[in-house]
């Protein structure tokens, strides 16, 4: 057990640095945009790699953009303790979402640079370059290159809103030539991603840290009923394949079967498209999207069958039908077993309300997941939001993360 | 009772002039297209100009473009027996809905001064400029101006999807300079309208003729429900306010009391739009149509406001809120009783299957419904399509429906 750092030593540090990163492609709204390759994003880890530098580690970048800070270890021989969170932020989002873990990791690598000296394994603080997809139609680009799990031909086609493609984004950032080693690493020993909730659950339950068990699986969908257009005053209710009417029973049956799980299993239909989306005409067809998420599988594949089944059954009443395209199914990822006990070891100790639980989003720490042991720590969202200016955490709760990941790396390296 | 007019005489006639009147505004893909006082409108109501004045009737326009040909009375204190229907058509139209009505009027009334010279009381074939609201963001121009319904002053500020003012399209027209009488009538003695029934009570029934005793009174509602957006992974099902999950609710509360109601009720809900409308953000404002009709006010009525009391209830327990916006009420429009024994007698004497049945679509007959005794005929409607290329009615049909007219033209007018 190291001597606890004092909140004192950290206080307006983390909230200082929050606001210095936000100010890379800060808007006067009040938002923060960071679209991978573009000004801002360079201008973010220009100042990274600067800041690294200044507290004393050896900054490099891979030739895919992704930014790495090293704290040398003793042992030559031994594996890399990663830590860090993505740079890149949505269009108009806000200033905790990946940043947060990028400025804890620096200040907790500061930190135990001047307290103890270098450690026993290397450290290093990753700003990765990219998780949302929020330029190009790709996401986890930065940890899909460490781990292997993306390759550089997955880009060929690519481009953004403008036209530009993703190859040429990239070398006009300076990445994609060789100059940079190649991203794909075998020396990680571990992967710690501290990070915002983006949700309400510690908030409304009072706790400062989530230590993830697992990121959920998601299956997502696009549901599209096909009934008759007819005229809506001239079309007896018995007569009709009204594909709307269909579309709500269907939604209703997965609402309510979602409503009745309990089990934390979540069910969302966000979009609906109508054709003809005319007042007075029956509607030919209706496309939803379902996204269902849990943390087992199985809990996934059994409500997804369950409710399928149903809209069988209600499509054959209606005289419509419906046809299924799931075009998304990931697994749920867990994380380490062995680094969540860990983390949780020293909130105990130090009597800090922590709580287990599943992300319900996406993070890098998913594809780290299965290619190293992995932690995922939350702190608290306010209100649950996020990818919004109105992105907040209380600067108590960030301290208590960034301590948390002092006391873990140097559990972990030291 | 007069001697039947063979159908042989009839044989082929109304096919040719279907065709006749469907040349002007036809497109290559076997649609029908006349706007309002647009190029094919002028070419048609100028062809059936001269075709009136071919079979011996006196044309005259109003100043708001309606075209009446008259047939002089041998009384010169009768009031006028006025027959026919809308000559402007939807965009891509089918050739029957309107035209139909003017054409049999047309054979009617040649039929008539051939085999039994002028009448007792004047008869006037009427070609209504417009019903359709298909141009300009206006229904009932032709009927609404004969009776004082509408007037000038209503379209101030209107303009086509092209900019081009009501006005302006009027005066380019010829109308609109007080060169023609003004449209307003004082002197009509009845008004009747033949018309495909664009519904498919009649093909189903195997019916020839509709008697219509009610147009049906008509409800449209915007109905907006508001919830609160919320990401679809980290928002637990029982914290959720999700407008589309209460949107799916409400509408199957709709289409169930509608269902149930076996009374001839529709209920329809045609349009929505979703805000975001993305997958994984949960809805926060879903915004959809209501469309209620019946030929009883009293049946809308119980209707709506069982609905939405139940609404409120399900709002409640979604956390969500329901704001509903009437923007139309119309009443029935009771179809005159004597007139449709009139048909009837005729009907049932010539063997002709019929029934009575309310209209669930607006017609030309409800403004006359209020201002004169009206009576609305139909015939049937293939698969009932209509405001379609595929718009069809049986030639036997189509035929049974001019030998109707003859006949009761003759029984009210001779």
């Amino acid at each position: 057990m190291i001597e606890q750092p004092k909140l004192s030593a950290l206080s307006g540090q983390v909230e200082n640095l929050i606001e210095w990163l936000a100010s890379y492609g800060a808007s006067e709204a009040g938002g923060v945009t960071r679209l991978l390759y573009d000004p801002s994003w360079r201008s973010a880890q220009r100042a990274i790699e600067s800041r690294m530098a200044e507290i004393g580690l050896l900054p490099r970048y891979d030739d895919a953009g992704n930014l790495f800070g090293r704290m040398a270890g003793r042992d030559p021989e031994a594996r890399v303790v990663l830590t860090g969170s993505h740079v890149d932020t949505v269009t108009g989002g806000g200033k905790y979402d990946g940043a947060y873990g990028i400025v804890a990791a620096l200040i907790a690598a500061e930190y135990l640079l001047a307290r103890y000296g270098p450690p026993l394994k290397p450290i290093e603080v990753v700003s990765l370059c990219e998780e949302e997809g929020s330029r190009f139609p790709m996401t986890y680009w930065g940890s899909g290159r460490i781990t292997g799990v993306k390759s550089r031909e997955e880009t060929a086609g690519l481009a953004d809103a403008n036209g530009v493609t993703f190859e040429r984004a990239m070398r006009e950032a300076g990445f994609g030539f060789g100059r940079h080693p190649a991203p794909e690493r075998s020396d990680l020993e571990c992967f710690i991603e501290l990070h915002i909730e983006q949700g309400q659950i510690l908030e409304r339950e009072g706790q400062s840290i989530g230590i993830v068990s697992h990121i959920v699986g998601q299956r997502r969908y696009d549901i599209t009923v096909t009934g008759e257009s007819n005229h809506a005053g001239t079309t007896p209710m018995r007569w009709r394949r009204d594909a709307m009417s269909t579309a709500a029973a269907l939604i209703s049956v997965l609402m309510n079967r979602a409503n009745e799980d309990g089990a934390g299993l979540v069910a969302t239909v966000g979009r609906m498209e109508v054709k003809p989306n005319v007042g007075n005409v029956i509607a030919r067809e209706v496309t939803f999207s379902l996204d269902v998420r849990h943390g087992d599988a199985a809990v996934i594949r059994a409500f997804c069958e369950e409710c399928f089944r149903a809209f069988d059954v209600i499509a054959a009443e209606h005289g419509t039908s419906v046809a299924i395209r799931k075009w998304m199914d990931e697994p749920p990822v867990a994380m380490d077993e062995g680094l969540g006990s860990a983390a949780e070891d020293i909130l105990r100790t130090a009597g800090i309300p922590y709580r287990s639980m599943t992300s319900g989003a996406g993070h890098d720490s998913q594809v780290f997941g299965t290619f190293c042991p992995t932690a995922l720590l939350f702190v608290p969202s306010r209100g649950g939001l996020s990818h919004s200016p109105a992105e907040f955490t209380e600067t108590e709760d960030l301290e208590r993360g960034v301590k948390l990941l002092i006391d873990l790396l140097h559990k972990l390296a030291y």
